[in-house]
């Protein structure tokens, strides 16, 4: 009897060898006994009806399991569907490797192998909720995997906005921008702004300003049972983003509240995994430079 | 004799102490015989009548000095005016100092007579000339004396380019953006966006990434008579900076053309003026942190 | 009746205003019906004989606060000889204000009201045990409340090691040392070698290597519940130091392993005190740089 | 008639298949009808008597071109011997590329034959002359092609000195030390230490701090025409390197005056060099991170 019964199949909507990878992977998971649903948009996408095409919430509802083929984005998008339902992913990557997506292509059917007879680790990963408060009312809330930021937009100038941890007034920052990043966000965007690595153990968020008009105001890592809220001072075009996605137009006095969220996602691993054999071959630790 | 005559008072639009100001310094002003004008957009704003309101072009003409009383952004946007026509210029803060701004407000008189006796030194800082190639014709051009900076727009990704220097492929560059700073421009956005400072005296330019998303993509100084050519890849609400003020949007494909200007700015300094004396006090050297 | 009762005054050894400062000090506890120690070296080297001279053995064993009159390296040297009796701390500094001595002279009368009445916060902060593993034998070990640092020595070449995380391989360094840093430490040495800076609340610790000679080798922030362990492989004059002070000689083969220390060291609080704000005055966050 | 005759060959002193390498460059210039001398230590170390084993005095008087068989460290030697006889360098890694040595060893013969033959572009580099004062007496002077260090030593605690350029005051800079660059050493330990890339072209040096105590002490660029002088104030077992090799020890009050020696070091390079080719390979900017 198959680890995990039924498997989801999710994958690109755009590249041609989907098609192909997806149509392996889901007959290698019949043979081996497990029911195989593929996320609609992905079998209407290749025109895939071997398998049944089934939405998130199908998926959410019934999948034990569920493979994201792709890269790095495609999983973030996974993990913001399925997180508050509790179905692990793993993820397959189609080009090179990914941070998340840990299986190479040509491993898959091993590694799928692997953890169908029951051989592999289970990993929780953080994710933030956020929200926007104006005049008193929540305009809408959603949740990320990588990050909540706030930038500013096409006019250039530098934004203002006061950041509270937990109620404490922290400082009042003129920068390009804010992320608040969970440990999984740690080596996307918040590392391309001087951010440090948080391993995924750690119980922990960090705020990574953007281009800081302070040259002291540093990337500052805080318990992930904080309450952030920034509140915007100055910058009428002020964006906020979530997992480097979707996008919200900020006002002055707009308050956004993020914290860490009621469900996490977790990532199945092959054995053998090692998150920082990962670093090194993603961050070129290996050789020079 | 005056050593400068006539000079030109260049204010803020806004700001209630802008006006008293103005007026105290063209009183002096007179007083020692100059002849004094006062740029036409701030006569207008602070109602004064008491001496000629003249337009740039104007001052651009006659004007042997312009004061400007204000910020770094003012100093900025006079220079872009009158670079092309050598006025030299000289700052008077009235908040807190600038980098260009280097006379504090209670000093002016003391400091506007020792110019006026012939006590000062002359600075000369080098200006950008930028232009954008859409389909082999100049859209525009235009200087800027601070940077000529690319970054991503409001959709929050990252944004892909070449660069060249000379004809030279130095790399495809994925980031938030690139800021080609002058000396002058090393101490504003680029110092933020982890930038060396460049002494004015130094014949160079520095390209520094924003945000890149590979690490290494460090800031590289080149010698300023170098022609430099971004050529947008992706990134279809890229916006084009100059001096932070003015902006363009760029179209995949369109090529920013970089290089020193043919005219230079000249700064005039009262006597004891000192490059890094003015380092440390607006990066607290003196002191811890 | 004082909410801490005997208090042991700790001074610097120097310095001329301490005698008055310690003298003043006990005086004002003694008011307050305190049995007031003062720390031996310290009563030695200022010829004070009104309060009895206790080695820190005798501190350990009955006081139930200790004052340090001093700055920052004071308080570290204090927390390692008291840590593992569960005294707890407070900071009265001489001179500018630290990051852990955050009363200022002038309100250390008020303060210590405040503290005997019973308002005051506590604060745990977490501390690094660090041995030397020599031919399977530990040389000695130690504990640290800002940091351990491996680093080169005179010779001045980069030294190289292994460095491992719950015995899972991390990556080989190549640069000019690594900092362990708690997150006390994060302001202190690892600060200025580029790391972040952690909450003390948060349960981590992190990895700051000094100089590395790959340049995405960037800090990376683990929970404080892991097992650090680095091997020295070449680089003949490494050193090892603990909290900036002692330090020790390594040899090629040297393991240094770092772990949590059973035992926190305490600091008290008067009320009102803030992290933050104790961040924005030292870092200068409420101005401009 | 080759374009470079004689030419000097200067190998590692270790090295197995540097016999090897030199016996086959040696024969192949003798080929073409040049005089091959081979560096004393090199022939000795290596046991090779076809070539006229000659001193870098030797080489320094009559060599025409001096191809260097080694890395980055061996380039950098060489050059502080013949930089002052003009004798332009060659560089030929036997492992992976370096910064300097940009012919790989498979290429090596085709690259030389250009050479011989007066295909090739000439680089002029910049090198530093740097000396001590102390008691108003020079204790020695000498040359350095990549940087000149002032750096702490074993005690690990920081040094602080003053910093003149140009007779002028910087700062007083507390740190692990400070790197005074050429653009040549702006991609060697100046990189690590989070200095920018200077183009070799570009004229002028960088101060890079190590570790500074103040997070805005940045990097700062200066033109190649500045005395820069370096005035020890604390640390008593402060170090002084020269491109990392050679060492002394400074004592509180000493000098270190640092600026452009008179002689540059030419390298000669193939058709086809590029240095941006060079630091995208070398800093893997071609891939991601």
């Amino acid at each position: 009897m198959p680890a995990f019964n039924p498997v989801a199949l999710i994958g690109r909507q755009n590249g041609a060898k989907s098609t192909e990878l997806v149509d392996l992977l889901g007959q290698f998971l019949t043979a081996r006994g497990c029911e195989v649903m593929v996320e609609q948009s992905t079998a209407e996408a290749h025109g895939i009806d071997r398998f049944a095409g089934v939405n998130y919430e199908g998926i959410a509802a019934r999948a034990k399991l569920a493979v994201v083929l792709g890269g790095d984005g495609s999983m973030l998008s996974a993990a913001r569907h399925l997180a508050p339902h509790q179905v692990p992913l793993v993820g397959v990557n189609q080009g090179r490797l990914g941070f998340m997506t840990d299986i190479a292509q040509e491993h898959m059917l091993d590694a799928m192998g692997e953890l169908l007879e029951g051989r592999y680790s289970i990993e929780e990963r953080t994710m933030l909720q956020a929200g926007v408060l104006r005049d008193g009312q929540t305009l809408f809330s959603t949740n990320a995997l990588n990050d909540v930021v706030v930038s500013k937009g096409t006019v250039g100038r530098l934004i203002e906005f006061l950041v509270h941890i937990d109620g404490e007034f922290v400082y009042d920052l003129r920068s390009d921008g804010l992320i608040v990043s969970t440990p999984t966000g740690s080596t996307a965007y918040s590392l391309s702004s001087n951010g440090p690595i948080l391993h995924p153990s750690l119980t922990g968020l960090v705020l990574v300003p953007i281009c800081p008009h302070t040259l002291s105001n540093r990337p500052i890592s805080v318990s992930d049972s904080c309450r952030i809220v920034l509140t915007l001072r100055h910058g009428d075009d002020a964006q906020l983003h979530f997992d480097g996605q979707p996008h919200f137009e900020l006002r002055e006095g707009d308050r956004v509240s993020v914290h860490r969220a009621d469900n996490t996602i977790r990532f199945v691993h092959p054995p053998g995994y090692s998150y920082f054999a990962m670093l090194r071959q993603k961050l070129h630790w290996s050789g020079m430079y």
